[in-house]
């Protein structure tokens, strides 16, 4: 009896903010598949299955793309139920895809399910709307990983006419700061570096696309992804601000 | 003793798309405000609530934006717990971003969950990935809805460097497909329409950017909220079409 893969969007970390499918995937999964970037208290979820983590170690990855989509392939055909658990959603910027072809390609019967992106959740657990009337009416989201390819994206887009949000977009925000301004931004934009959205541990820097020039290359001592939001909703943090006040966790009923 | 409200983000309209949170709120509501794009099934997991449609009404708004925040309030004053229940995300194009702020104005404590877009929701549960590698490194979301908006977001993307996402535009794909061709974008750019993603009944058709300028303005008999997705990777449903052999509820364990 062949098996079957979920690939699953693990949401930004929370537990509370998984779907209820993958909950469910979750509590029936013989074998879970997880990346670095998925919160550790998920995988208490999944009680019956083995764990096996195939993110990345020191910076390198513990095995490589073809070999996850081995691992999926060889489980489902034992007859196992597979979630392969990634963060976020399987389809932003999360290789998801190229998972998906892989499955279909070896016949192995799979679904994927949706999981909130961090490209929209950090904002709004951080009070800051990716739209906002009169402000943004709409936004983008790119990888911020490798100039080949934010490089042309960023230079695509008119000045102000979208909220920017740069996922694996921290270590290069000085660069990615210095082409926007190259290319028309005002100095002035607000941006926001979002770390850990809905992580214990969460924290929000508020700077600008000026102030990233300067100081965008420092190092920054945390361990949590991040994410980088540029354009004039920034500022509505400041009225929005539900987590200045006070932790969502303690605030809710 | 002051109530609360959460700004609760429904998802593209399947219960199992919802996030636990979201459930739970649902779950101890003692009003839900909701949309008219809030599937009716969602309404049944708060059965405590008094249920207030505040939606549109044959095209007119049954109640205004200042009414929705006054509505709001009052109940949160009564000392309810108040599920503000939002279609997707209540910060992707939803004025979510208003109603937080008409809350922290009257000083009414309140969370904000987010939900599953359909922004990103429907292009995966239609097997088409927004970012692939090799294919599109990011995407734009935008709101069809009024020239006005998409008009300046249209051309300030260069052509063919995001997948682009469209909401609120089904009535004006054709318009939005003009423009994109005028600013540069191939006519046999893919494109497909999403109509109600993971609800029952959901469909999709593909087809080009040349070809909804010839098309685009026909009618099309449906009920069901539509999303306008744009690029290279909408070929890519070809290869992952998992919902082109079965929809997912007949394939999941």
């Amino acid at each position: 009896m062949t098996g079957f893969v979920s690939l699953v969007g693990a949401g930004p970390g929370d537990p509370e903010l998984l779907t209820v499918r993958a909950l469910r995937r979750l509590a029936d999964a013989d074998l879970v598949l997880n990346d670095a970037l998925v919160h550790a208290e998920l995988l208490q979820l999944a009680p019956k299955a083995q764990r096996f983590y195939v993110g990345k170690r020191a910076g390198r990855h513990s095995i490589d793309q073809s070999g996850i989509h081995q691992l999926m392939i060889r489980a489902a055909r034992r007859g196992q139920r597979v979630v392969r658990l990634k963060a976020g959603d399987p389809f932003v910027l999360g290789r998801g895809g190229e998972e998906a072809i892989a499955l279909e390609g070896a016949g192995i019967p799979y679904e994927i399910v949706p999981g909130l992106s961090s490209a929209t959740a950090a904002p709004l657990l951080a009070g800051i709307p990716v739209t906002h009337r009169g402000v943004a009416s709409g936004f983008a989201v790119i990888s911020g990983h490798a100039e080949s390819a934010y490089g042309p994206a960023l230079d695509g887009i008119a000045p102000g006419t979208l909220t920017l949000v740069v996922l694996m977009g921290i270590k290069s925000r000085g660069e990615i700061a210095r082409r926007l301004i190259a290319h028309g931004w005002a100095e002035t934009t607000p941006a926001a570096l979002l770390f850990g959205a809905s992580q214990p541990g969460s924290f929000t820097q508020r700077t600008t696309l000026g102030d990233l020039v300067v100081h965008g290359d420092d190092e920054i001592a945390t361990d949590l992804p991040g994410v980088l939001v540029i354009g004039e909703v920034v500022s509505l943090a400041d009225v929005i601000g539900q987590f200045r006040a006070a932790p969502l966790a303690e605030r809710s009923l």
